[in-house]
């Protein structure tokens, strides 16, 4: 699926065929992603669980958000808490650094405007790794990663562990979102969170909460101007995007809910598809490095089939 | 400088201090980036080569490419006679697909109104590896990585080896340059080029011709619109963005140049450099990853001192 290719109307107009260069070896064709999961069953499949799911409301659309309460079990529930007392509605997306991050929260967080929390809690603990124990999907990728002992995925999220420290957590890449904090560990609660936008920030990996992930509407956050140098915060309160509302999806009317559902990462079939990222065939590559970074594995995601 | 804080000032204010978490150790303060960088000596810098530089002129300004001739030799070569000859001139960006690349090109690239070169080739050989000798430069990391035996940096460029096949290339990180092309090796010469604006595509990498890296405005690609799934081209005409003109910057006038300098990647400050993002410390950092991931390892650029 992300073959540089000139456009792909080029390959079959030109009739371009296995005719090799000089030097260089043919790659037998493999199964592509694509292919993959055209095979994939509907079992393979889950649905987004409403109760479990963020719709980041803004002017260019909707950003869907899975949580995932068995990394962040504390920062899952109180996020959810906010949203549903209307915390982030009318606040804004502050910053946007180029291949770091976009961060949303109160612009006014340390001004006597300042909005305040109502039932839920303003600072929690860090849940910067969790126990092995809460953790009962982990399928391990078999590739060396300089960060972490162990990487793989668990209930749709790409994840990482360290057996002999008994400890688990998510991982910075792409689309992942996290919980801002100050220099104290216990300093974020989830009144301001952030969304990896560039290539993978892994040393906050085992340093600030990791909460879920996006699923859809990334191109939204991705696009969003940069600030200025050096962290890119919108100092001019002009450039700042403001989010219509944070909503629990479980609250949403069904009809105006988005119909996702993700392929389960502990399936088999999701294995096939890690394969045919970690080596891919002919005609265009030429070299196949048989071997997948955690944060390229693409986790697949699709409307559901009603 | 790309710790995950709520706004700076926040820290200020709320007068944060080393006071810890149960549970969290204390990792010593160390250097910044920033800190090494403001330890460097002239020396350590160098300006860009305006024979190997190019100016992408777009309607949002002008982004700056520094061209490695050490690893692709006939492909900087031709780039630049293409660029003599006007090729690009009043062609378009044509492509945007999310965490990947902007690509730029001939939109009539397979019909008639197609742009016709001239005096440089439309196709060249791939230069996909480089024998080791072409390289003087490198200067390994000792982190490892999953696609290559050894990588580290050379003349500014992350770069990856292979002593047993005593190969040598550039690597496809955020900013790096190649070359589109179909099929076939020789199927490329430089007429559509791509930039990298997402995690990093490393399965690319002796896979096509790396020509270079974006050391100034990045910004304005990264955040154009993606265009259609699955590969992001744009099929509207109206989404493509003119290129005013690719201009090789030594024939430039010196008034309308970019005064830019890059860190000599062979320098111990560069070395330093890559130290400060492998062990970071305290108060924000709780945990340090003692790792670097070639392609998070900054490369410093900055405006060139009179």
């Amino acid at each position: 699926m992300q073959a540089l290719q000139k456009k792909v109307v080029a390959a079959l107009v030109l009739g371009m065929t296995a005719v090799l260069a000089a030097g260089a070896k043919e790659l037998p064709p493999r199964p592509s992603v694509g292919d993959v999961l055209k095979g994939s069953k509907p079992g393979d499949w889950r649905p987004l669980d409403a109760d479990n799911t963020l719709y980041l409301e803004l002017p260019q659309g909707r950003v869907v958000i899975e949580l995932a309460p068995s990394f962040a079990p504390n920062h899952v529930r109180n996020i959810k808490a906010l949203a549903r007392e209307h915390f982030y509605d009318g606040l804004a997306i502050i910053r946007s650094q180029d291949n770091f991050v976009v961060q949303w929260g109160d612009p006014h967080e340390d001004d006597e405007q300042a909005r305040q929390v109502k039932s839920a809690q303003k600072t929690l603990p860090g849940e910067f790794t969790v126990p092995l124990s809460n953790d009962k999907q982990f399928t391990r990728m078999r590739d060396v990663d300089g960060f972490a002992p162990q990487v793989g995925h668990s209930g749709g999220f790409p994840a990482a562990r360290d057996p002999k420290a008994g400890q688990t957590w998510l991982t910075h890449c792409y689309g992942m979102v996290g919980v801002a904090r100050g220099n104290e560990s216990d300093s974020g609660g989830g009144t301001s969170l952030y969304v990896v936008t560039g290539h993978a920030p892994r040393q906050l990996d085992r340093n600030i909460t990791v909460v879920g992930r996006v699923v859809a509407g990334m191109p939204i956050l991705s696009t969003l101007p940069r600030g200025p140098a050096p962290m890119g915060f919108y100092e001019q309160p002009g450039m700042q995007v403001p989010i219509g509302a944070v909503k629990v999806a479980a609250d949403v009317p069904e009809a105006e809910r988005v119909r996702l559902e993700v392929l389960r990462t502990e399936s088999p079939t999701y294995q096939a598809v890690l394969d045919a990222q970690r080596n891919r065939g002919g005609p265009w590559n030429k070299y196949s490095p048989n071997y997948l970074d955690l944060c390229n594995a693409q986790i697949p995601v699709r409307e559901q089939k009603l």
